[in-house]
């Protein structure tokens, strides 16, 4: 604010009025997109010109992209405030990564996931897939111990599977990593019969084993799912609630002025 | 309305009344569904003869359907009001196509798949399907983002799959759109385990890749529902709501009616 | 109500008394139980002297429902009254069904279906199961439409299947009833991936019929699920209405009462 | 509360301070976990050594285990309430199980499962989960009836399939039993038309049965989801009214005040 900042701070509502245009906006989910495009386009056999073009292109976005994020950095009134936004730490990261010179052939995996991962940067551009993702990070907690319930059958049963069905067959039943694994694919039905009829023919009872599982697994479903709706429905109530309290008259206060009247009477008689 | 257009006012109410009768709906729809057993008699092998019969009749039903068209176009008080429906033009346009003499062998397809889409009007002339497709298409921008969440997820996956598994099996993970394929019918758990236990061979931590993308999936998915009841939740709200500015007194209107009566008594005291 | 009705009507009411005893109600339970048994026995094999046992099991079950259904009968004051309950004309029907004596062995499986449907008396018998039946049937109609539009969807696709695949798979494509088989098929994601493989090496492109057919459907799964969840809360939402007009003062009779004060108010001065 | 128990009523309060603890509770947590993780390791091909080491900590475990229940068993003031609550029955009784000594080989299975059910102890200790389970528990005879007419369908249906089917293929249809497990794959989709083809090349009209079984299931299907939707949207109700009742003034407290002033002015004149 004083005079000194002044061609700096003049710099910087240049950079935050670039930020804040349309266009703007509109060029940087442009180039996301080209650059998913060329991502993409990677992964078919094409011509080592065509290649060339694309790894000039591929510079190109990087340097755009530092570009962006510079902008938005300067446009910045405090500087800190910046590294505070989970956002904006998310962009720089990816943009800081992709910086990085990988030459070597074996780290060559490495710069791909790279230039995979900053199609990701849609998610951070796009304001109404950021308020979805927020969304799903805030139900993250809620989901938790139903996940840690139904955790802790797949492992029960898995230490059940591993101790009566690991001489059956090695490959499904062989550690209990093994057999969690096996687990999941009975959860999405998955072939789940020809594991049961495997294990039948040693233990024919064993399809009370899967059997079970499969409706302990969906009656936790189920409920987590009931567990969801109630939830919502109680945060509609208090929204509601907090409404009506801002908004309207209560009862309360019309008994308050009828008493009043009430002592007005009194007083005359 | 002048007496000049008398005459041909008396047709187009003769059309009007004509269209709104309930059993030239009934004709109608009655020659949509034989038109669609027709459709379906054709993809049976008969006799010459029949087919000749089937041939003669399909010509029939798109007079019939010219007709009917033609009967609710003079209707129309207005004509330029017909072109404003959506559902018109969806018609218009399937009976003019189907007017298109298709004689070449080449284009025999083409025919034939006009034939079928006659199927569709059974949407346009009943009324409660109309709704429901309405209903449909209403609900289409508020699942919009999550698709398109969806496909950035899979996206991502799709192109870290072809980085990593496209020289263990080219038909599954040559190029993105295959791999794109190939993850959607992971999602829809169709032998998602076969494709697995192949990567597993070389990477055996790749189940990592898939358990965290079914996971990733069936989470968008559940915060789509949660985000669709919500959203049913709060248009009822705001209904109600609604509803009962309408309908009744609030306590506003009470208090102010008690604030009268303290004047009247404080004018008398 | 004469004297002359006294003898059948004593009769009568112990046929009541009978019918609305507890212990006569788990004895009927407790004998359809033992009829699905003995309809299970049979299919195992069994020597044949325990069969001639089940046989005369069999024999005293059905007179035992005769016997019930008579006691029902009787005990019904006006006899007209008891055939216009479904549930009775259901019982009815099923005794009466398993008294024709079948010998020859082409009709042993009508026979045996007959015993088969006696377990259905269950549903008949407990009243909370009678209940869920009813609300089963009440929803029908709702569900009606959805069924409708999904059925002219499956059916176009089948066309179009039919003309596109049939010299690929005649036994998935041959005609339009095979092709709708099929469709269905892959509605439950069973090895479609298989159905679709083998059509993309004759059409690349037909991948798009398959994911297209799938997302319309669970398009039009979702949309039903929403009406639903909407038709339930509307219906709460009239049966709260219909309860506070019932018990509360409505603020109109409020408003009524302090317009009664204020005339009071003015009357004296 | 006699002087006499002075010195044992000491010795509980420190037992109950040790229980409410929360150090303690997360050590009891992390035995559990690391039980879980021996369980888990026994699964996997380990030297002689550490299996030695495995089998001493898990008997420090047991010990660990018998100490923790008494510490809570001594803390509680009446011992009778002890065994009023099922958690403490419960893990009571994985304690007294994990106490008998188990040598015999026949018998080393019974032991591996006891141990693998030590497991279980981390749903009694951590209260999140604990609630969760007790709802569940709540949840299940509202599902019953629901269960039991699946059940009744599954078992007319099999009943029928045993009839017709048994002769085409006797491992999946030869009693009521192996039938109800294969209708009950048939609900999964797991590889059901594999099933259904079979059939259909003896009866072509068997789809009927295939297809109507999966609509009846997913029909009572939906149906519960509906019915759990409506009950808890009804115990949402109850309690919004509870509330209104406790808080508030209801509309005939207002209405008695105004009478009472109608009454004072009456007098007056």
């Amino acid at each position: 604010m004083s005079t000194l900042s002044a061609s700096p701070n003049s710099w910087q509502s240049r950079f935050e009025r670039l930020r804040q245009d349309r266009m703007f906006e509109l060029v940087v989910v442009g180039v996301i997109i080209f650059s998913a495009l060329v991502t993409g386009a990677k992964t078919y056999d094409i011509p080592q010109q065509i290649l060339t073009l694309v790894d000039i292109l591929d510079y190109g976005i990087t340097l755009f992209f530092l570009t962006e994020i510079s902008v938005r950095f300067f446009a910045e009134q405090r500087k800190r405030d910046f590294f505070k936004s989970g956002w904006n730490i998310f962009d720089t990261l990816i943009v800081a990564v992709s910086l990085i010179p990988v030459q070597d052939s074996e780290m060559a995996y490495v710069a791909r996931l790279i230039r995979i991962f900053r199609v990701l940067r849609m998610v951070s551009v796009i304001p109404e897939l950021r308020l979805l993702l927020n969304s799903l990070i805030r139900a993250l907690p809620q989901l938790g111990y139903v996940a840690l319930l139904m955790f802790i059958i797949v492992y029960i049963y898995a230490a059940v599977g591993t101790t009566f069905f690991a001489s059956i067959n090695e490959h499904l039943w062989g550690d209990i990593a093994v057999a969690m694994l096996t687990l999941f694919r009975v959860m999405t039905f998955e072939s789940w019969t020809g594991v049961m009829y495997e294990t039948m023919e040693v233990y024919p009872f064993s399809w009370i084993f899967y059997l079970s599982f499969i409706f302990l697994n969906a009656f936790a479903f189920l409920n987590m799912l009931i567990g969801i709706v109630v939830n919502v429905m109680e945060q509609e109530r208090a929204e509601e609630r907090a409404e009506a309290m801002q908004n309207e008259l209560t009862l309360q206060d019309l008994a308050n002025q009828i008493a009043e009247l009430k002592q007005l009477l009194k007083q005359k008689s």
